[in-house]
């Protein structure tokens, strides 16, 4: 059967993204269990026979879209395991090991894949990831690299996307928007402040930031509930306000829309101490933290809350 | 940095396969542990906090190289999870869970997809493995799938392709050769073969068939030794024969030559009762056992085994 339709109503791409992973985990069936056991969250929980559960992830760089000659390989190569890093953060995870699978185009230069893999291997030792398997598949028309990141839980509890409830206070770590600009392949994965927070029980559910804070936060959003946020409030990058004045778009716009940011989002109960919460972040951290918003009923009014829906994420497979 | 070089001298493929695997683990340093905790055999072992150790495999379909226009979506969805569940057998072990991740040009059909991940559904929960995650990259040129299969030992044992002796007897599952004819797509893993072979101690070491005998042979031959392969013992497939009639080749080349047979290979110590353990086999499967040969001390003539360097299996990468 031939892959590809010439007709754009019957292709992936009239789905878009968020309805086709509908579809693909109702196509698995019974194989696809619920999140986070399956698809759904930034990392997949296993059961595991050992004492602490096991967290799967993976995300590739390809050539063309997260890199490109701009980049030096060390870059794209960092980029590749941090991204990684960032879902296994989000879980508040400890990083273990890693396979890697290239997609390789005859005519790449060793010079470019020296390059990589050296920065890679720097990388993960950095990290105390090893990188324990992978392999190369002749391509001709695309180079990427895979990689899948296995990790485990730091504690007992590991922190999912679900369990946030109206009135939840919501952070993020750092500064968003206009990560193009340079954070996207030299940003921090945010290992310590995950773990850190997976161990607080008044935290409810934690992610990482990867198609801007517009669109990631539905994925917190609890049923009948939707977030008011503070446009005042939002850590603006710098980046952002610069490409706001290259493009003439808000800087605003930026922060909420801009992929990439690699910051945690997350969400704090209403009922703890919000003051020694802050307080005993920062004692422990230098990493920025932004009080954005909270989580308000869906029926609830509020004038002075950002209109969420005028601003989009970064949307994969749009408009086909 | 451009990764393409014109000058085909500086490119991959001048490297071929396998010195590149050498040069990306030398590349990886610290990070890359030796196999089987590195790349370099079927499955990566890892250091596990349970009391099984954990298995983690890697392998991709990709349009064009693994499947094309005459495969249904489903038949290429099933070879995409076998090739990796005939890794996790060819370490004695049992499959678990996998992640999934689609390079997906725009155009593909909806119809298409579907199909693929029905089956893939279907196959996962046919060997009891859970779909635990994934997630879909828009590729403009390339349309591929690449899973990470984790799977756990079956017992004490991890059966690695190390440990083989000069006098070991060699013996292969099935039948080899031809299976671009269907075999390719139609194969059944090898689990419980391999989980019965990791449990026996006579046997040294194992790995599955997927670049052609005369290639894979060389992973299993310890220093200081040569296979010597009794070319009459070999079981030749009925679809080498086939392939033979059509062009001019011998049928014993195909089964040498031909990629993904995704039967098992092993070394049986020459120490051990061969006939019990022939008998042992035929009590417990039907799948068919062939001794092809033995392992000899490399100055040693044998002039009636096969020329085995005559005889090349499937080079990745080659003839940039």
């Amino acid at each position: 059967m031939n892959p590809f339709t010439a007709n754009p109503a019957l292709s992936v791409g009239a789905l878009g993204e968020r309805r086709l992973i509908a579809k693909l985990r109702e196509w698995l069936g019974a194989a696809n269990p619920p999140a986070p056991f399956g698809i759904g969250d930034d990392c997949a929980v296993l059961p595991a026979s050992g004492k602490r559960r096991l967290l799967v992830t993976t995300d590739p760089v390809l050539y063309g879209r997260h890199f490109d000659d701009s980049l030096a390989p060390a870059a794209a190569a960092a980029k590749l395991l941090k991204r990684n890093l960032s879902d296994i953060a989000a879980m508040g995870g400890d990083p273990r090991s890693a396979v890697v699978w290239l997609a390789l185009p005859r005519r790449v230069s060793i010079a470019w894949i020296r390059g990589f893999y050296r920065a890679l291997g720097r990388c993960a030792h950095r990290h105390g990831v090893a990188i324990a398997g992978g392999d190369i598949a002749e391509s001709p028309a695309m180079l990427g690299a895979f990689l899948t990141l296995l990790g485990e839980a730091s504690g007992p509890r590991v922190l999912t996307r679900q369990g946030a409830k109206s009135g939840d206070w919501l952070y993020v770590t750092g500064e968003l928007g206009g990560s193009i600009l340079g954070k996207h392949h030299r940003f921090t994965p945010r290992l310590p402040e995950g773990r850190w927070l997976a161990a607080r029980r008044e935290v409810r559910c934690l992610m990482d930031l990867s198609d801007g804070l517009a669109k990631d936060l539905l994925e917190l959003t609890p049923a009948g509930a939707k977030p008011a946020l503070d446009p005042a409030a939002l850590p603006v990058s710098r980046a952002a306000r610069t490409l706001a004045r290259r493009d003439g778009r808000t800087a605003l716009d930026h922060a909420l829309s801009d992929g990439e940011d690699f910051e945690l989002l997350f969400a704090l109960s209403a009922r703890c101490d919000r003051a020694a919460f802050e307080q005993a972040w920062r004692r422990r951290f230098t990493t920025k933290l932004t009080r954005i918003g909270h989580f308000v009923r869906a029926g609830d009014s509020c004038a002075d809350a950002l209109p969420l829906d005028r601003y989009h994420g970064y949307e994969h497979l749009a408009g086909a």
